[in-house]
């Protein structure tokens, strides 16, 4: 027995995605420490808080170290019964209800689960509109319905444009094409024909050759494609031909699909579609 | 001037999406309130707080009404900064932060931004492998790397299989292929022969019939297949076809892409490849 690592416990009634977000940028703070970290999303009967109870019990006696909660309940009732456990209690609704319940001058709701689910018409129509819009306009493949548009993404293959187009899409129901710059493309460093009449939707992402060699090699090992010299040429062409035609550009070396879709809305001005 | 709307502010040094998601959950439990709600991301510098702090000013004198702030900023001196301005503060690291140093027994590191990006090989890996692999295998239309999958959603077209597919793939890494049941598939409730192998893999997606039909009608409006008799035809006989086949399913009327995709994954059993 005695695992010695200390356990975090992120616990909702809903999905967790928000006291899961909450506690690894807390955690990120003592990078240091040792912290197994445990999601554990609705639970919203006190049948479940109790499962919750003991299996928090036994991360306790087993590591013999104190476990943290982080949690956002908002029923009043799982949320006492969830704060009998001897962890570390940091508690959203608690502390934040109060203060704005003052504020407004009235009790909180106290309703679980008030989601924007398929039944919510337009936000789900333009989520899955910008989706579909997004898988149908990746990589110039299929269709090109860049006047349709909220953004078209450019750069070299394997620069992050499709995950970045989806993650816009599902997070914020922007219609996102990209279009990848090819060795056709790059005879010239003037923008490609067919992006010309779009020049204020492109947004280009470029990327350290170093990190996109090995990103294609894992790809298509040993290929020209995945080689330093052609990884670095196309780099260097893309990265002129965006600075000629002054289309801004982020390096999407150090950023996750999360960062990059803000940022990019951010600079070039892109307000969301759905909230 | 004076619209009499009160503003939340959800402001963060990264990309807001965690400050805005606690924001989005706290709110939603004063329904009543009419709240403009502006999400800051990026504020990173005392330069930038300044111009926020005007901000905040601004919507405080033009409503009248405490605006609301809710942050995640990691930096001592720019949170200090911050919280100069009159709104209502709710800050999550301020909160947060002296508990857990205290039970850790050190400092917070104090370093902003600590993010997973492309530079973070494993985790992107998996994250683009799982983007491309829901991507080549949405729709049983290219390929059906069916033994290389995590799960397989099955369902009517329209039932929310796409855009669920790529939220587990995004956010969880996993590998998630789909496969439409089409009225071919629907001349015996037995599962269709392509499926068979991999009962242990499929997850099925219903909808209620009425909603079926709203959404195919944005899509081909008074065609056979958006009318409510083809729409009960359809979803009466897959769910036959589940239930024969001890395939588990969801019904996806109410639920929203997330809620769908952690449902599945707690129901189905499976574990996150990414965190």
């Amino acid at each position: 027995m005695a695992q010695d690592k200390r356990t975090a416990f992120f616990i909702s009634d809903g999905t967790g995605l928000t006291v899961e977000a909450i506690g690894h940028s807390l955690l990120a703070q003592f990078r240091d420490q040792q912290v197994e970290q445990v999601t554990l999303p609705y639970v919203d009967s006190t049948e479940k808080v109790q499962l919750v109870l003991e299996r928090i019990e036994r991360a306790s006696m087993e590591s013999g170290l104190q476990p943290v909660i982080i949690t956002s309940i908002v029923s009043d009732e799982i949320r006492r019964q969830l704060h009998r456990s001897p962890a570390l209690m940091l508690d959203v609704f608690e502390s934040y209800l109060t203060p704005l319940a003052n504020l407004f001058g009235r009790d909180p709701a106290q309703t679980v689960n008030i989601s924007h689910g398929i039944a919510d018409d337009r936000r789900y129509s333009e989520r899955i509109e910008a989706v579909h819009f997004a898988m149908d306009n990746d990589d110039g493949r299929r269709v090109r319905e860049f006047e349709r548009a909220d953004i078209i993404l450019v750069g070299v293959s394997r620069s992050g444009k499709t995950p970045t187009c989806l993650y816009l899409a599902l997070q914020f129901g922007l219609r996102a094409a990209n279009y990848p710059i090819t060795e056709e493309d790059m005879d010239s460093t003037a923008l490609p024909k067919i992006l010309r009449p779009y020049r204020d939707k492109l947004f280009g992402l470029t990327i350290d050759p170093w990190r996109l060699m090995s990103i294609r090699q894992e790809r298509r090992a040993n290929s020209r494609y995945a080689s330093l010299e052609q990884c670095e040429f196309e780099v260097r062409q893309v990265e002129q031909m965006l600075r000629r035609a002054q289309v801004p550009f982020l390096n999407a070396t150090q950023l996750s699909v999360e960062e990059l879709a803000t940022r990019l809305m951010s600079q070039a001005g892109i307000e969301r579609r759905i909230s």
